[in-house]
């Protein structure tokens, strides 16, 4: 029997026994009812069923078929409505949100699991024969809008590579290992384990992304500080284009022209399928502490994370909360013993004390990995460094609440889509010296914007993925939503904040890939040639545009095109029945 | 008056003023006599003149020069004979064995000095009206045959950029700054000096080389251990094309799709000019320390090297020697005081009483900088490292005395090329569990190559430039030169050297960029796919092909085109004549 990737959900994060547990973060919905103006408890609990789902009638080329069944087990084609809504979309809030009223239109005509490299040429050669579209598919966790099918036109196949799941090599001498790109994390880690290596790459997704999916969105993990973007990590790769196999050596580093390893990490499925690569790994850390801080302001903290860059000295990760991103970790933490109930309120004493005031507090996370001997030394360093910029050590509880439950911040957002709140994330990075006028600018745009539709927003940030430069800028936000017009109020809000980031000088995206979330501002980030170039490329690798159509390359009215969704026929069936029920 | 930059002479390295003193080092020419099997000193000394050197008739468009003429000051353009010597070849043995014959085919019909980025699109302009071939010229430096003109049939000029060399600013508190890519290495770190930074990129060819030259052959720098490849550096760029200019966001790290910035390193020329760059800067360290170490065996100090990178500790600067290497820097040492010469001999003899068999052992030099406590805490654990693996702290005079002479060594090249002995370097980087198969074969394949020219092979090998997953491999050779042979004889090591480093599992280069020298295993480095991006990038770029035409590019013959120097009409005269001269 072929291994068999477990699906998420498809209307919400994770597996369906999985989700948002109120109980066991009883502070949450009160500290989310308060901020967002919420007042009522009565929402009804739905049922998720395909059955409400408008699928569109499969566009299926019998021809194109035919080449693949020859080769193919018949579990490796699939057009199964419910296979079909899952790979319709990734976990984008667009994405969800049109699931969840019964629109499908992004939904692929036929899926196909390869199982080997031969395999994936096939489903090319087949797809650039017969003008049939394919859409690489990792785990389906993409927030950008990757993985939606643009064109209607033409049949369309989800290329799920999760069967490709084998470390094929591991160099335990040279730290690398050959490995499938379609490997989830987990599963990855745990062959890696078995050589007593890690990969070092762990992102929010970790649970249901691959490999190939982080090369393609240039994806980061939590401990970036440490082991590097997976662009950083990526040392050969095999990606399979309609013109045929691109290869890079295992070496180091090398001068042989332009680096076409680059070509691959980032190229969200446009230019071909990445099937195989070969990464930098890691021994497994001896000892993980995971130490956190309270700064009495945003700045210090900022300050402080830099001041390590500058001293060349780093924890694994850190993630530096602000004041209200501060609250909300808050509020998230499991339910308080008597004991800790006891000594959070002395600390809140002894803080008052020490002259923090508390709602301008900002708590820092950080983990520190590696041997004994190393990872004290790193923390002796980093903390006389938070120590000057007035950082408090706060123990280890708060991290270790934040390990145990790092992987369930998708979660909320599903918990309160039930409870019509919208919620979203934008993050990009910037230079050192534009970190506070880049964040106080947007946080002020942000939040004008969502308060122009109406209602009351939350809004918070943190600072993560330090580099000697500058790092990276996460923005979270939610806004109850305007019952018939949540799709513009979403547009508007996200349209708000990506617009801040290039208007100060930063990045459309730092791990998030550009999708069509960020693609109206692709030119405007890597400049109008930059987009030539990935033009020339696409010309190069898919003459035929069979690979993911539409990625990468904004059209003339990328802003309008991106704006569609509001005149897409289904969407505008759901917004004047949502009107009609509102009035 | 504008700046104008001092070229280095046209017959070998360096300035005029400047060359290899033999009785700085006068154990030297002894060791190379030895070694390479030479018995006469009788060679006579030569007078460098231009007058000697058949320039082509210079192809002249007046239509070109009429579009520049309006705009750029007359000491902008220039078609003097000895600029045109200057500016025909870089600093390959091919290239000065060319000249030192008087060949000059290579010579540009023009030069012309941009001194802003729009006297840069001007000539970009004017060059695709004109179908006129443009290559840029940084310092000159290059030895893998960048700057050669590949075309006779069309106008040439060579853009010369240095006068384009300011630094335009510095975010101390980002650690980047903005610079002019003609800057060359002292002017620019002079420059940032006044800032309390650096670079921190010193490549062998730093006196003469420019930051744009860097970029476009993603080079490194002797550091770059702890600072990177200048690829590493990049943090924002700016390409002027045929189509425009490619501009790029300064920020840490971004996901906006494929990494631009990474179609400037590496680009050698062949789709623009690089004129400016963001890059990441470092304070200037408050001390630096240059211990050397001596092994008793090449595999200790590897598995040194390899284990420093496996517990995340690292000097600036390693350079490993093999015997062979050993041996030719302690021929290259200045002369020794008497006290010197009494402690080198105590030395010797506390080395064979600890059982070092001298003929195996290896140098290590090795430089740590940063502050006062990180360098000695660096210090004692990489020593501590060492010592594990059989290294002997020899102090600091060995690495003081490489300090002293380290931009010296190409002059080395001149002095022999002066005793018709030809020498070349060719490296590599390869993983850390095939560096001992690469060397040990590909040293054997040197050597027979070098012997089946009927002469005694000369060759030795250095590791550098660590990785955590390999490092760099570096081969330096010579031999005696069979007169009217000497280019067969050069292209059939050449050529086994590069073939050795695709046959097992190396790169063509670590940090000397294709050229010409490396043109023929591109493909088998970056996969016949990677070339043909390649092909599509300079077509969305530069259509017309006016930017340094024929690089990255191999044809289906590239061996042969590799070879055609024996083709060439004006080399055959010069070999006819030589085989008169012999007979």
């Amino acid at each position: 029997m072929a291994y068999e990737a477990r699906h998420m959900k498809w209307w919400g994060w994770g597996y369906e026994d999985a989700e948002f547990r109120a109980s066991r973060h009883p502070d949450f919905w009160p500290y989310a009812k308060s901020v967002l103006d919420i007042e009522t408890d009565d929402f009804p609990r739905r049922e998720w069923s395909t059955e409400s789902i408008e699928l569109p009638e499969p566009r299926t080329d019998e021809r194109f078929l035919a080449k693949l069944r020859p080769s193919l087990a018949p579990s490796q084609i699939t057009d199964d409505a419910k296979e079909r809504v899952i790979h319709a979309y990734g976990k984008g809030f667009r994405d969800l949100f049109r699931l969840r009223h019964g629109i499908a239109a992004g939904a692929p005509d036929l899926i196909v699991y390869p199982e080997s490299e031969r395999d994936v040429c096939l489903a090319l050669r087949a797809a650039a024969e017969r003008d049939v579209v394919l859409i690489p598919f990792g785990g389906g966790s993409n927030i950008a809008g990757c993985l939606e099918r643009m064109d209607a036109t033409r049949m369309c196949v989800s290329l799920d590579m999760r069967r490709m799941r084998r470390v094929l090599a591991v160099d335990r001498r040279s730290f690398t290992a050959q490995i499938e790109a379609g490997v989830l994390g987990p599963d990855l880690e745990e062959q890696l384990s078995a050589h007593g290596m890690t990969l070092g790459h762990f992102p929010d997704s970790f649970l249901h992304s691959t490999l190939g999916g982080w090369i393609a969105t240039r994806s980061a993990g939590m401990q970036s500080d440490k082991y590097g973007k997976i662009e950083d990590m990526v040392i050969a790769v095999r990606m399979v284009t309609p013109e045929g196999v691109l290869e890079t050596r295992t070496v180091p580093k090398s001068a042989a022209g332009i680096d076409v390893n680059h070509l691959c990490t980032g190229s969200e499925g446009t230019f071909g399928v990445i099937t195989e690569a070969v990464m930098r790994i890691h021994s497994r850390p001896e000892v993980r502490v995971v130490p956190a801080f309270l700064f009495p302001e945003f700045e210090g903290g900022i300050e402080a994370m830099r001041e390590c860059m500058r001293q060349e000295c780093s924890a694994a990760m850190v993630r530096l909360n602000d004041p209200d991103k501060t609250a909300l970790s808050k509020a998230f933490r499991p339910p308080a013993s008597g004991f800790s109930k006891l000594a959070g309120s002395l600390l809140k004493g002894y803080l008052r004390a020490k002259g923090f005031a508390l709602p301008r507090a900002c708590l820092m996370l950080t983990a520190f990995e590696g041997n004994q001997a190393g990872v004290a030394r790193q923390l002796r360093h980093v903390q006389s460094i938070y120590r000057r910029c007035g950082g408090l050590n706060l123990g280890t509880s708060a991290g270790k609440s934040f390990e145990a439950t790092k992987y369930d911040f998708p979660h909320i957002r599903d918990f309160l889509l039930d409870r019509d709140v919208t919620t979203d994330v934008s993050e990009t990075s910037t230079v050192w010296s534009n970190i506070i006028p880049l964040y106080t600018n947007t946080m002020a745009l942000l939040r004008s914007s969502i308060r122009e539709t109406g209602v009351c927003p939350w809004s918070g940030c943190h600072i993560s993925h330090t580099y000697q430069t500058g790092a990276s800028v996460y923005f979270t936000f939610g806004f109850r939503q305007q019952l018939g017009q949540e799709m513009e109020q979403y547009l508007r809000v996200k349209r708000t904040v990506q617009q801040s980031f290039i208007d100060h000088g930063a990045t459309l995206s730092h791990h998030h890939a550009v999708g069509t979330e960020h693609l109206p501002w692709l030119s405007a980030d890597v400049s109008p040639l930059g987009v030539k170039a990935v033009a020339a490329i696409k010309q190069g690798f898919d003459p035929a545009d069979v690979m993911n159509p539409g990625r990468l390359l904004p059209s003339q009215s990328a802003l309008e095109d991106w704006m569609r969704l509001g005149r897409d026929p289904a969407f505008r069936a759901y917004v004047s029945s949502a009107k009609d029920r509102a009035s």
